[in-house]
Order: C-alpha cells, then structure tokens, then sequence
C-alpha cells in the first residue's frame, strides 16, 4: 500500500483523533490549567508511539514539559527535528467564540477550536507523515527526531536553557518546523528570514523636581526639549536609521533576494488603506517591501514626560523617558546595536541635563537561511509539486526565537513546513484549521521526509 | 496726630485684627468653604466701613463674592483703585503645619496662618493707611476706590465679566495692587512686567491602530517619530524659538532694560545647583537673566504616546501627543501666537501622518508698565525713601491676569505695592507673614497716596 493510499483510507480515524488533541484545553499561560498541558504532553507521547516512533519521553523543564520521540536506524542519512508545541492561548473573550474553544466543531472544510491552526492541527501533520510511511514502508527514508512543546505560547521560558542542556539528544541536520503558514490557499510560501530584536530606554533628566515654566522657562533645560532633539536624530524623516555603525554588519540584497521580495504581491495604495495612514516610509534605496521584509528598523515604541491631563498645566517637567526597539537582520548582533544606540545617545546628549540609556530585555538574533540551502530546496521542491506554483521567500519582520534557538545550540537551520493560513484567527475567537490543509500537511511530510533523505 | 503715631498707637489692635482675619478659613478652591469666604468678605466689608471707607458693599459675581468701598472726595485729583484678595489657598498637607493653619500664632517677628503672606496680611496694609490718613488728616489726598476679591486663588474665573461689567464703578487713573512680594526684607522692587501665555495641543494619528513593530515597522509611520520631528523643530538647543514671525511684535530691549535686569543679583553657579541642573539655556544675544525675565519662551509641557509601562512592548503606536505653552512679553498677542504655532506645525507635519492643533485654554496678554510711568516713579519714590535703596525692576516669568485686565478694562497700568517675602512659604505649610512687613506695608500706603497726589 502507498503512503497515499495510507492517508486516504486513515482521513477519518484521524480527524477524529485530531478532535479528541483539540478538545484538552492546554492553555499555558493559565497556571489552573497546568495539568491539561500535561495531559496534552501525555497524549502527543502516546500518539507518537502508535505512529511508530521509539524512545518516546516526556521532559521535564521546569515550567510545561517537552516531549520527545525519535526514529533513527537511516544510518548515513540526515536527521530530521521536527518542531511543534501541543499548548495554545487563552480563550478569551470567551463570549465572541460561536462554539465552545474546546468542544472542536467541523463545518465544511474547518475544524473550529482553539489551537487547531495554532499549533495542535499543523503539529499532528508531521506524525501522520511519519505514520503512513512506518506503516506502508516499514522504514523512514532518514533519521527523525520530534521535538514538541508546551510552552511556546508564553515566549517558552525554559526551552533555551533545555535545548542547551540536550544538544546531543536534540541534534540534527535541520529542523522542520510544524508551527507556521503557508502564504495562502493556493500559494506556497517558505520562511527565509526573521528579524531579530535589540532595545533601548532612554531616560532625560533636569531639574530636581518639576518647576514652574513661567518662573524658570528660557533658562532651565526641558527634559522633553532635550529627549525630542535626541530622537529626531535617530531616523530621517525617510526611515533612514542615523546611527552610526548601524548598518554596518548588514547582509547586502541581491538583485535574486530583491527578485524574491519583489514577487511577493504588494499594492502599496491597499495596505495604506487597511491601516489607514496615507503615504509610507521606505528607506533611501529601498522599496516599502524591502524595508519591511529585509532591512533592519528602529521604532520608539513609547514616551512620556510631563503633564499628559485634560487642559493645561504649565510645568517644566524634571524628566522624560522614551523606549526604542530596533528590528535586526541577519548579521546584526543585539548587544553590538545596544552599543551602537547607547554611543549616538551620548554623542547627541544635549548640555544641562542627565541622559541615561539602558538596554531593554528580549533581544532575539535576526535568522536568516540561506536562500540555496539544501533544506530549504526540498521544502521548495515539495511545495512546487503540490501547489504547482513557486513559492514566495517570505522574510518575517517579527522574531521567531526558537529557529535562532537551534542554529545556535544546535548548528541546524529550520524550515518552516506548516499550513496555516492568515485567516484562522490564531490568537483569536473562532481560531479554525481547514481539513484539506491537514490532509495536505501529512502528505507533504511524507514527501519532504523523501526528498530530504536524497541529500 | 500724624498717620506715623496713629499707625504706632494702634499697632496691636490692628495686629489682634489680624489675628482675627487669618482665622478666618477662607479657602476658595473648596465648596464646602463658601461660607467661609462670604464670611471672610463681612469681615472685609466691616473693616472697610470702619476705616471710613464708603458705599461699601459686598457684590455678587456668580462666583465668591467681591468687596467694594471708596473715598472720592477729592476732585481734580487722580483716582486709585486698590485690589487684594481676602480668599486662601487650601492646607494639605495638614499634617506638615506646626500649627494649625486657620489659628494664627505669633512667633517673634512672625504670624504663622494660611493667608498670612498671600494676601490677607498684604490686603491690611493699605486699609489701615487709609484708615490712618482719615483719623489724623480727615481726609484722603486723592480718591481712592478698594476692590478686593475672594476667587484669586482658583484663577478669578468670574473677576473679567465682572470687571466688563463695572467699568464706571471701578474706573481709575492706577490700580496698586496689595498682592505681591518684595525682592527682600530690605532691598524693594517693583514689578515691571509679567509674561502672557498662549499653549497648542499637538494630536498625531497615524494607523488606526497600534501595530507590531515587527511586521509593519519600517513602512509605516510612526506618530512618535512624527511628533519628536516636529517639536525638534521648534527650537534650537540654546532656546530660541525658530517658529517663524514668532519675535515679530516683541518689544525690543533698550540699554536701560538691560542694565535694569543686571542689576538684580544672580548667581548662575547657585541657580543651577539649587535647580539641579547642570547648564543653563539662553537666546543667542541673551543672558539667562535676560531670557527668563523678559524674552519669550517655549516650552513643551508634556508628551506621551504608546508603551509606558514596565520593560518593553515592541509596539508601532497609532498616536501620539504633546502639549506646549510659550510665555509672551509685550507686545505679543496670544492668538497670533496660536496661529503661527499651527501654521508652523502644519508647515512641517512629515507625510503619511494626520497632525491636528489646537489651542490650549488659559490664554493671558503680557503685561508691562513702561518703567518710566508716573505711578511706577511714585512707587519707586516711596520704597527708595523706606528702604534707602533703588528698588529692582523685576520682570516676572508668570502671568498676573488681573495686570491685563485692569489695562485692558479699565485703561489703568498696575502697581504692585505689597511686602511678602520668598521665604514666607506662601501656598505651602507654615505660611507666615513677617509683623514688620505689616506695619511697613501700612506706612508705605499713607506715603505712597500722599506721592500719588502730587501727580
């Protein structure tokens, strides 16, 4: 019997156990809900024996556990991580969910539950894959290794420190990654590149406490006339980014990578439209789209100094504050930028008042996989076969730390393989998965785990 | 009897009716103490009519109450309409006071009561040289007209109606004003000037909502961005203001107001180390003395938009906001102000944002005497006879509404003619006011009519 065949004739056993997966409210972020997590973890583990996978353990961490499984008699051949979290977000506000989150209803083409796009449905795809093919073949085409979680949901706190600690359990040549989307129904997509993050405070301070601005205006430095001047520095009025040194370690575009970018649809006019603002900034040298997908930004993401009420107070405020985060790409290090924006802040200090910076926490490294790698080929391969399109490289403005997490720790590059769509309200009421997305998904393990193995 | 034995005999039966007048809780800001101030301006009244004031009569404003008196019987001479307030500040924080607020107690040269300094001890003074001048001379050497109000301290809010609508009742040739400081317990001042005030709101609005940072910034403006471009603009480092037209109408500084303002001690070094900062701004062409006395100022009041909180949001904000007031000298007018402050920031609002002004409540025109006026020369007269030295020429930062609209209603310039000191903890606990301020203060009005007279 072919893998195909498996499949098919499985559809609705395994739709059914999908149901049941959707139906353990593994909320992580709610500390009442702990045990559902871990029963969550228990039934993964056991989903993964019966797929035929050896070795299955469920980890502790510290906070929700992790749960691993492995296949791994390809001698010579590559070995696979495959990436996934069986955990999910909070329901609320529960009132907008036109089912119960955790009573899984299938209308049409959708199953509707909280986690079924994000990530429980992708997640299963990977072991229905691995199923059909144990079961039709009796043996993978390569190594696997499944490495899932509980806790991706709440930033997964403990997972660096885990992965640090199980290198050898957790090597490989390459992760896969079941937590993503695919670019849209009928267009294939691949994740290239995602930005990492570096941040500052800035803190201005003048006189001992506010004064008054009739009394002491002209003469006393403002704090927020101080902090304004330091930030109007920073970015031209383009969205150019002024410091010095900061593009420095910037992987230069290729005329393919612009190629790439260019290929992605973009209308300009529409995307104004939706976010409603009327012109958009792009950088001297660079498209909107480039700047967005591929270019490093700086954004003050807050400030505040002085009255903020109704009416008006005439205050010469004491302080002023204002915090900036910086998106990096690939090959921008975190503490090097913190550095950076710390000595143009002191640089541009204007005289009279105090300037303090201090680094916000959360950075991430920027990821990027280079767009020829061999991983990256396959999972382009499949894609093209099964959409019969060329997929989009999409390069992510938003961190995505754990592809950072494995290359660091574990030397492996991670291909996003997943079928999400933007639609499925992740995050949000109503989140659905579309049933042919999850058909789709197992296949297409089945053949990437092939095509991998020809490495 | 001169009006100096009067003054010298009835010295502690007028300091007992001090007493009496501070205890007295009438704190205008609070409802519950209406009847206090109503109280307070019976009292007001009746000392009025004791010291031979006539038509004395407490009038309705719609607010706190105002009291009137007058002694005009002297034709062909000039007329002087004497205002104070009889009205307190409040007293929090009780719990710092040493003694309780509205129970004056006297301590050596001090009477420590809420009201001490600001204004009631003030507003005695020119009673009781009236009421000197009837008892020893029988009669006033000019006219003299009291107006004495009970709503400074929560900015007069009904004072300019009712000054629109009594010009005939309150017309004058100079209104001395009991409301005010002395440079120092022996060096005199006059108060030449007090600053206008004009203020805009800057509202900026960019997406219909905050927006990560992640997948949007770059190519979407950021309304922060906006408005630290923006407000940097208005400035320069030094302090002067590069809002164009904005100098057009202020009235240049000759040799003689120069030397008036250097005149007034001022050590920098002191300044800055008592305000905690590190330099001090002024106008190129200006001393700081010069720039806080009597030039122009701008000054943004407070800012805020996006993340405030604790640690770091990696938001794009859809909006942010700065409130800016300026401090006017003579002869700028507060709506022309206002207009060429919008007219500035409409000029130089980046693209991609909607930047809205608007005017901020609370205008007020500068005020000044022309140093060489005739009841400023009297004034001046009087104090180098009391204290043996120049009075300074002190040109004020803040605004005294009443200055303007004494001038604008009444077409009559301002003299303050008070004696608190700096040190007198007015709006604070412990206020005080000094007994030898309160017997100079009453001298100092027989003199000042008598010089007044002569005009």
């Amino acid at each position: 019997m072919s893998w195909e065949t498996y499949l098919a004739e499985q559809q609705f056993r395994h739709q059914d156990e999908l149901l049941q997966f959707l139906s353990i409210p593994s909320i992580s972020s709610l500390p009442s809900h702990a045990g559902e997590v871990q029963r969550a973890a228990q039934w993964v583990a056991e989903r993964l024996a019966t797929a035929g996978l050896e070795q299955v353990q469920i980890l502790p961490t510290g906070g929700h556990p992790v749960v691993y499984g492995e296949w791994l008699h390809a001698p010579g051949k590559p070995t696979m991580l495959i990436y996934g979290h069986f955990d999910t977000q909070p329901v609320d506000p529960l009132e907008l969910w036109a089912h119960p989150p955790f009573e899984p209803t299938i209308i049409d083409d959708r199953v509707y539950a909280r986690g079924a796009s994000d990530d429980k449905g992708n997640m299963f795809t990977p072991i229905l894959g691995v199923e059909a093919l144990l079961k039709t073949e009796g043996a993978l085409p390569l190594n696997v290794k499944f490495f899932l979680e509980g806790q991706e949901e709440i930033g997964s706190p403990q997972l660096p420190a885990f992965v640090a600690s199980h290198r050898d359990l957790l090597a490989c040549d390459l992760v896969l990654s079941s937590d993503g989307v695919q670019y849209g129904e009928d267009q294939p997509s691949l994740l290239l590149a995602c930005k990492g993050l570096a941040g500052i405070q800035i803190d201005v301070r003048g006189a001992k406490s506010d004064l008054h601005s009739g009394i002491y205006g002209g003469a006393v430095p403002n704090p927020i006339h101080a902090l304004t001047a330091l930030l109007a520095s920073l970015r031209s009025s383009e969205g150019a980014i002024l410091v010095e040194g900061f593009y420095d370690s910037v992987l230069p575009l290729s005329a393919e990578d612009r190629a790439a970018i260019a290929a992605i649809p973009f209308d300009a006019q529409d995307y104004q439209e939706q976010i409603g603002v009327t012109a958009l900034l792009a950088e001297p040298g660079y498209t909107s789209q480039e700047h967005l997908a591929a270019r490093p930004t700086l954004e003050i993401n807050g400030i505040w100094g002085g009255f903020q009420g109704e009416g008006v107070k005439t205050v010469l405020p004491a302080e002023a504050h204002a915090k900036i985060t910086c998106r990096l790409v690939a090959n921008q290090e975190p503490a090097a930028i913190v550095e950076l924006l710390t000595r143009h802040v002191e640089k541009h200090a204007p005289p009279g008042v105090q300037v303090t910076v201090h680094a916000l926490p959360g950075t991430a490294r920027p990821y990027l996989i280079p767009a020829d790698h061999w991983g990256n080929q396959a999972a382009a391969d499949v894609l093209r076969e099964i959409y019969g399109k060329e997929p989009y490289s999409i390069r992510a403005g938003g961190s995505i730390p754990v592809c950072e997490l494995f290359l660091s720790h574990l030397g492996a590059y991670t291909v996003g393989f997943a079928w999400g769509l933007m639609d499925e309200q992740i995050h949000a009421p109503n989140e659905f998965f579309r049933l042919s997305s999850f058909q789709r998904g197992a296949g297409a393990y089945c053949k990437i785990l092939h095509r991998l193995a020809e490495k």
